[in-house]
């Protein structure tokens, strides 16, 4: 039976004093950490976990627990010690706190049962929380989603967009709670304690915004009831904390961010103080015991069918882009958990194609690419297949996403379109050519760029189903169907398109240089000279076996040419590849910021088009030089 | 003489009648481009440039002249039609757009004299204007910066870190005009023409904010009155305007965004009713004679004195972020144009030791990488030397900005600190380990690695002065000082720090892996094995001689080890220089997600510790396996 509030406070109260216990005794023992900042949210946490979330600590991935973010993943302690509390593990565990051999990290990651997405970075954790909230509405559960930010986080423009998005989206599941403790690691934040400011702000972007004392439990709850009322919009309860609450020779005081207390007198000091604050409580009260679980909710199990197979004629033009539109809308069609998410570019990706059939799965984000890969980060933890899409380009907007989410290993697809300088007139802000170097470093992100509209088809189908992320990067021009409806592909893969018993070198090309590619073998053939001809579809993982069959068998001499910079893309990725093989590399590859004109003039000026290939065969084969 | 108003009038609106008709004009000539967001804001660009600025055509790059950045960055025939207006150069150029050997590119970039940095990548032109904005408060100019900003671009979290930074820092020389024609791409904007509420936006982001009818001539110019007699803050004028203004069959419709007009009826239509809307104008006024040039301001030339040199002593232990600091608070001393820019991580990456002494030009950004990294961009772009610096991992969250940095070839001297799983305990989401490959992707950034605290105020110096943007990592550990005071160091350069003429293999380390390095070698040479070891301070450029050199000097055998993800580092760098060598290159690099842990465990872990190099040698030489 729920406690009445006269019962329910002091038990909170002593339960915050427990977290403060804990994350200042972890920290210590690690001799590293923040437990000024786990301070500050305690009364909020205990409220939070004990008196509101519906879950069970014992199957923390439900799915319809309600979901905890912590988007200030410094305070990972007292997140810790909450679950602990909540029984999920022995509270012993917490003082192996950033040992290698202890999943309780420094910052929350998913090695952990019950942390949905890595945070640490700050500003993601309110994105990937807005992903979470979609999910509930997509498979109609009725959890809500928590997401506690520090002060100092909201000056990070993701949270804005995160804002934005939230509201437009109406998620009336997603309550934010800031922890206003108007300081930052270097010094006090920018709005410091001026509350009615910061709730000017959320009120601004949409938000129901409620400002509390927040270490008066009861304004606490009052505060979540009033979230759970509100329809239509989020809500954000900014919460006024004192930054190191309970150990009052660091209370608000600068200097004390990521700071242990010294094992000696220090941390004694600290910990006898917070000991002196629990307070008497009615006995019987098991807060633990009285966490709401999460309703037994039978759901019909989404199997997916079969993906509807390509169905072009070969020599068709249709570019990437357009073909992953369609596959993404077959895909849609076989499989309920895929979703598609847009920064305002859907008509140039193509994913409006999967909109048209599946609004409902379409999740527009507007110009805002963080959030966009944030909430995907959540979809994807919740079981969800999110693929976020925009011009490649623009992905490096999202970069710190992309590499959290690599951290997380949540099944993000990511797509980006409008690769290289073959998408010609509109410059080089538009142009990417570091996307593959971006992808390619993170060592889990799978790395696709198919030249056709089947390789792509299939190639969005394998991606959806590869466990982790992964990354397809399309582009602009039309080009030609080069593989039959059934011709079949595989995740580190590559497909050799022309080869002979005479090949004096193989050019590996991928995307639009395979067509390149292509017409230098038919310029050197016609001169009498064989080269083999790669389409390497797969950058990661890539076919090294093949690669290094391929050459051995044209020489020794190997080719690559790619519409993208020098340094991380195709050449890095077959240089790796077959770095012990004793081979002969040479790269085309785009060396200069390039600039506007047409796709094909392009091409040639950069030095990656058909001609410049001939005449790097020419030049490295040593019988034709 | 200035015409009254009722003569300015007619004037300015003929003036926004022709840069409409040049905009349709010159992107049906190139058949593509964005015509319709042009028109939009054809009135505001009128009054902008011939109403409100002080500036001199032939002079775009005068210190003292007000700054104009088209954040709206696909705007851009509309910039140029302006500037062709103004007589910087002939109208007839204007149908070159888009052409490969034109500078009149589909998205400005500063190839042409009158644009500080390059736009098109939405919501960072706002951000290099606040270092605009910065630059005139520094060189005590009373110059002005205006900035105009669609409104989908609005959706842009980095919008809002401008919006935050420019409260903030006061900027009252700073005044924004959004162009709120209400549709994005691909659907409407999200809140469209809300105009009250996009002003409680900035108005609660602490801006002096005024709605006006944007194509209210009256209007816009009591606007950017209004905004010039307000004091403390920066003014955001938020203009109600019509997308396609002025052709009448576009007008406010969706489906023509990015559209040219097709040549024929079409365009002739639109040519036809545009011609029609030039009004009767008193004669005599010739707006662009009346355009005022910027004060003659004569100005003490800022000549740099020498930097102090390193004052330390061999062995000496010191973290190379802290010698980052130092070395910044010497370069400061030196030359008066060293500015520093924080995201409230100063006290950890010591840019803190800059700001004690230069308190004037250090600019805190609070928790906000990607307004830190575009106000660096505008403060290069108007002359100073910047020095933005945060964990190099948080720069992944700029890396959009690092991007469009590297096209506007801005010398921005970006420093990232707590390189790797060397920090530790921190975890994953702390760590970089792609920050490598994002810098050395972009062909002009310099990307230098210091591993010693000599090496790292040598290197910072030489960053200053070399022209075009550059980044140098730093570590957290505390490393030993292995250079005397007096070493020259080279951008291209590199050290062999061992070497016998016995060695069988060359270790290629740089960064905390050349004390890694350094071990082996001792361990290796205990056992009479010799290997040569180079410390790689400067990664892009590489010195590929001296690389080979060694190499062929000590067997063939190339071993990197880096505290870097496996795809980008060190390992690509040196497999590129070498590709022709015949070379046998081994890598050690961090392959998989790491995790908490102390920072020498971690090195061991995830195999690049002295023990793996030694390990390596052992297996790859051939007279040691």
């Amino acid at each position: 039976m729920t406690p009445d509030r006269s019962s329910l406070i002091p038990a909170l109260k002593n339960v915050a004093t427990r977290l403060r216990i804990d994350s200042v005794r972890a920290t210590s023992e690690a001799g590293s950490g923040h437990p000024t900042s786990c301070c500050s949210m305690a009364d909020v946490m205990a409220a939070l976990f004990f008196a509101e979330m519906r879950f069970d600590p014992h199957d923390p991935k439900n799915t319809d627990a309600d979901r905890f973010v912590l988007s200030k993943g410094h305070a990972a302690p007292i997140l810790y010690a909450a679950w602990a509390e909540a029984g999920a593990f022995d509270r012993a565990e917490l003082l192996n706190l950033r040992k290698i051999d202890s999943d309780l990290e420094g910052h929350p990651t998913p090695r952990l049962p019950f942390v949905d997405v890595a945070t640490g970075s700050l500003g993601q954790g309110i994105c990937a929380s807005i992903g979470s909230a979609l999910n509930a509405r997509r498979i109609k559960s009725d959890y809500r989603t928590y997401v506690i930010l520090g002060d100092g986080e909201t000056a990070e423009g993701s949270v804005w967009e995160a804002a934005d998005t939230a509201a437009f989206d109406g998620l009336d599941n997603l309550c934010g709670i800031t922890d206003v403790n108007a300081l930052g690691q270097s010094r006090a934040t920018m709005w410091q304690h001026d509350m009615d400011a910061l709730a000017a702000r959320w009120r601004a972007f949409g938000w129901h915004a409620i400002v509390i004392d927040g270490h008066d439990l009861d304004a606490i709850l009052d505060a979540l009831a009033e979230a759970k009322r509100t329809k239509g919009r989020p809500t954000m309860i900014l919460a006024r904390t004192i930054k190191g609450k309970g150990v009052s020779f660091v209370e608000g005081k600068d200097g004390w961010h990521g700071k242990a207390f010294k094992k000696g007198d220090e941390l004694d000091r600290a910990l006898a103080e917070l000991e002196r604050q629990f307070v008497p409580a009615p006995a019987g009260v098991n807060l633990t015991s009285l966490i709401p679980k999460p309703a037994a909710r039978p759901r019909a199990v989404e199997s997916p069918k079969p993906v509807a197979p390509p169905a072009y004629k070969l020599g068709e033009e249709i570019a990437t882009r357009e073909a992953y539109g369609v596959a993404l809308a077959k895909l849609g069609e076989a499989d309920p958990r895929v979703v598609a998410l847009d920064a305002d570019v859907k008509n140039s990706t193509f994913s409006d194609k999967f909109e048209k059939v599946f609004p409902d799965r379409f999740y527009e984000n507007f110009i805002a690419e963080q959030v966009m890969v944030g909430a995907a980060m959540g979809l994807a933890a919740r079981g969800a297949i999110p693929f976020p899409s925009t011009f490649a380009c623009f992905l490096s907007r999202a970069y710190d996403f992309i590499r959290m989410a690599a951290i997380s290993n949540v099944g993000i697809k990511l797509a980006g379109s409008h690769a290289g300088v073959s998408i010609g007139e509109d410059g080089p802000s538009q142009m990417a050519l570091e996307d593959l170097a971006m992808c390619r470093a993170e060592p889990n992100i799978t790395v696709l760029y198919p030249c056709d509209g089947v390789s792509t088809e299939k190639l969005v189908s394998l991606m959806a189903y590869h466990p982790g992320p992964a990354y397809m990067r399309t582009s602009r021009p039309k080009t030609p169907v080069i593989y039959g409806n059934d011709e079949a592909f595989t995740i580190g893969g590559l497909k050799v398109l022309r080869e002979s018993s005479s090949d004096v070198a193989t050019i590996v090309g991928a995307g639009v240089t395979v067509f390149e590619a292509l017409k230098a073998h038919d310029q050197l053939k016609a001169s009498g000279v064989n080269v083999r001809v790669i389409d390497l579809y797969s950058l990661q993982p890539v076919d090294r076996t093949a690669l290094i069959a391929a050459a051995k068998a044209s020489g020794g001499v190997i080719v690559t040419v790619e519409d993208h910079y020098a340094a991380g893309g195709v050449g890095d990725a077959v240089a790796e590849a077959v770095a012990d093989a004793g081979l002969a590399l040479t790269r085309l590859a785009v060396r200069e910021i390039p600039r506007s004109g047409k796709p094909e003039e392009l091409l040639d000026r950069f030095g990656i088009s058909a001609k410049h290939i001939v005449d790097a065969v020419r030049s490295v084969v040593p019988a034709l030089k």
